[in-house]
């Protein structure tokens, strides 16, 4: 899996071939094929485990009984730990855009997104009925911005050369929250 | 190049053939070729006038007389009006990886897109210097946030169903120049 999602990765995952996966990994294409039907098997084995996930643990933050300032943090900080031990699945998950096909199993995880998307949209929504986030901006608009900053992590973040995953969680959460917070004004009424 | 555009969009750079493009415009496949050589020169077709006026905008944004959160504001916009006449071209640009790829044409692009990001760096540091934005926080980090708050919208912006760009402008102008305030505390000193 490790293999082929640095495959994916560096040929892009249209590009790639069952016989550069093998390679990659030093076997002949027949072994590939003994576990996986087709490249897209590959792709969905990259992909699936590392947003479901992903979601699940997005879930628990959501439910929990931190307040929205902290499920911020936790939320961005789920979301880009991500691309620690995985940035390369993710990178693949992220850039391509497979899931515009009509396959069931990748429309199984556009779903997951999808959700996963809503479950932001949510956390911000709560954070200003709550009084703890600004409420004049649109809740979809701010959670896509949010996950925008996060997902293009995977383009320019170089984990050998670069700075520290924990430092750029603590860098957008500190923007998103001082982005997000109610103005001086607004707190004294 | 607009159809072209919208078949890289929808079917992905990589399963899109000359036949296709030229299905999609209503010729034979030699009329294609006729103008262009391949696949590649098409989508550079595509890519490079647009990477090239949003690059030119923004070094006129940077030299201008404006303060940095006028810059701020001329950035995002700036960046964020591409998606709406051509923001399929922009998407199809923004979401491929064929920036990896050794073409000579394709560094050129590359390059624009690199001077870009630093042209970004470089106004969020003189914000900085100018004492108009917070100082703690590096920014590269911050203007790689704020393009790929911006760079996800085309991801779920869809122009018949989804809010005016106008009013992503504003969000995300209003988040970035929230998020950079210098806290009180640091101006009374």
């Amino acid at each position: 899996m490790r293999r082929a999602a640095e495959v994916f990765e560096r040929k892009g995952v249209a590009n790639t071939s069952m016989e550069d996966i093998a390679r990659e990994i030093g076997i002949k294409r027949e072994g590939v094929y003994y576990y996986f039907k087709s490249r897209k098997d590959i792709l969905l084995g990259v992909i699936l485990p590392q947003s479901t996930a992903l979601h699940r643990n997005l879930e628990r933050i959501c439910i929990s009984r931190l307040d929205s300032v902290g499920k911020l943090h936790a939320a961005i900080q789920n979301h880009l730990d991500a691309f620690n031990p995985a940035y390369l699945e993710m990178s693949v998950a992220l850039r391509e855009s497979h899931f515009t096909t009509n396959d069931e199993k990748l429309s199984e995880i556009r779903q997951i997104w999808d959700s996963y998307g809503e479950l932001w949209t949510a956390l911000i929504t709560e954070g200003q009925d709550e009084g703890e986030f600004r409420t004049d901006l649109e809740p979809k608009m701010v959670a896509f911005g949010l996950l925008g900053m996060c997902n293009w992590v995977s383009r320019w973040y170089d984990p050998v050369k670069s700075v520290s995953i924990s430092e750029i969680v603590e860098t957008y959460f500190s923007l998103a929250t001082n982005g997000l917070k109610v103005p001086e004004e607004a707190l004294s009424h």
